[in-house]
């Protein structure tokens, strides 16, 4: 298996390649949430970016790095989160299809995200079997390029991009935290960070209930997810061995945070903050809220990775 | 009676005073709506100041304007909304008081936010009559400078550094639009516009059911609201003298929107923009979005003027 990963010229070519597409999201203070965890938190807001969320960098890196003529095919991934409205995006704005195959049982909502990014969607029955079947089959007819959501060095690249303008933006930190689902934001991050700013700590944040991550980190062997289940639907994936290569190369702590601190930490970034964000989101900040583990220094960057959420649905009552 | 307006020098200099206090906010596009009111926007983030909305700009200018002396003895102002915690942490912030005129019928939950500043809450009953004489009696009693919302020349400085920073960073713009209550953010921002990009256009926006602003500039004399009606808390107040003064020589148009555009535009900023908005900001795309009035040019510059809502009672059911 080829297990390559990006370097940090391959990171800065991405910058380039992606800058003309994407948003230069900004980097928000909030002295509230700073007095609440004792830190000067600095807060990459990724829910600012086009589609929503940190996934279009590595979708349009992705895109745009394919030749005229397998572009001129498609491309093509398996999702029903963020990655594919990004590459429904990403392909639309290079002008080319976009293929996702998405499970008949997804919600009408996200089928009409993606839709209405201009992709068609491929239905599949809702087994893994029959996801990967059918992506095999719309490859072979459309000769599409398979775009995977995060085991991809392309993708890796464009997600390290996001901790660049942090650091640019933000100065010297003493740790960066990311949230971890399938690892193409945390590796993304940890290469640029161990480039960049070796002095800088690169820590991560998953569910209690998709902690594939911290076991795999505690294990020194990759541990899939097995039934995940957290409200955080942006972090049920596990990790791959290239993703794992990186973190365990770079990552020095993998923080675990209930659904209760998620939650939490939702309404004080809404309420406070003004932002709107989806739970995957906001795992890092619940790490420090719960403190359960300690996190060095007082310059801490925390990527805001997403704010797709229903806001008909939102998982907390506010206070009245 | 006087009626000094700040001049750009002014202006500058409360920008200069205030610095070090406020957020410099984003300015942020959004592709998706420039596609719906097929112009180019620039989104100048006020939800996203401190306090969550511009006052806390004009009110830190009145605070740190103070000399040491008066300073000492606190500021006072009545008000139920944004004005109110802007002008509580101004005072906490330069460690001195603050006391708020509030009617006792106040919701629970602005009175909390004003005392979560560390302000000193005097209840009144809730009629103007009540509301002016407790005011003057706090005066009398604590020598407390009184602040008032909009009707002050330093108040209207400091609110007009927005557009300034709007312009650095949007570059030329053919039309600036904001929303239009008291008239402290319009002719703060009239005047700027009016001294550093005479070619821009000055547009402000404000509800139907709260139309002061439009009937008094079609008029030419000042016309106050009488029974305002509408969601947007924030734009239930009238003109002064001295911010139609600045508003008749320097504001083109006021456009008027229904209740029902500004919770389509609550839904389209939250839902695509992921930003909390409260109803008052989105008076300016509700306007673009209601295309009841021609707005000059493609580049228009957008003020979003705060992001003080309750979550649990948006007013719109959210698309599933």
């Amino acid at each position: 298996m080829n297990h390559d990963l990006p370097d940090l010229a391959a990171i800065r070519e991405a910058h380039a390649r992606i800058r003309p597409y994407i948003h230069r999201t900004p980097v928000l203070t909030c002295r509230t949430l700073d007095r609440l965890v004792d830190a000067e938190l600095f807060f990459k807001c990724e829910n600012l970016q086009r589609v929503g969320a940190f996934k279009y960098r590595g979708a349009t890196n992705a895109v745009q790095s394919l030749d005229d003529e397998s572009a001129r095919r498609g491309v093509a991934t398996h999702s029903s989160g963020n990655h594919a409205q990004a590459l429904a995006l990403a392909a639309r704005t290079r002008g080319i299809p976009a293929y996702v195959v998405m499970p008949r049982t997804a919600p009408l909502v996200k089928k009409a995200a993606v839709a209405g990014y201009g992709a068609e969607i491929v239905p599949c029955e809702p087994t893994l079997q029959a996801r990967e079947r059918t992506l095999a089959e719309v490859v072979a007819r459309t000769g599409a390029h398979f775009v995977h959501p995060y085991d991809d060095p392309r993708v890796i690249a464009g997600q390290g991009t996001a901790v660049v303008e942090l650091l640019e933006d933000a100065g010297a930190l003493d740790a960066v935290i990311t949230p971890v689902g399938g690892g193409g934001l945390l590796s993304g991050t940890a290469l640029a960070v161990a480039a960049l700013a070796p002095a800088t700590r690169v820590l991560a944040a998953e569910p209690a209930g998709a902690d594939d991550a911290a076991r795999s980190l505690a294990a020194g062997r990759l541990i899939p997810s097995c039934e995940p289940h957290t409200i955080c639907d942006g972090l049920l994936t596990s990790l791959s061995e290239r993703t794992f290569t990186a973190i365990r190369a770079h990552v020095s702590t993998i923080v675990t945070v209930s659904d209760d601190a998620v939650r939490e930490a939702m309404r004080l970034v809404m309420e406070r903050m003004k932002l709107v964000v989806e739970p995957s989101a906001v795992v890092g900040l619940a790490a420090l809220l719960e403190k359960r583990q300690e996190v060095p220094g007082r310059r801490i960057g925390i990527v805001i990775s997403g704010g797709n959420v229903d806001l008909g649905q939102l998982p907390w009552q506010p206070a009245r």
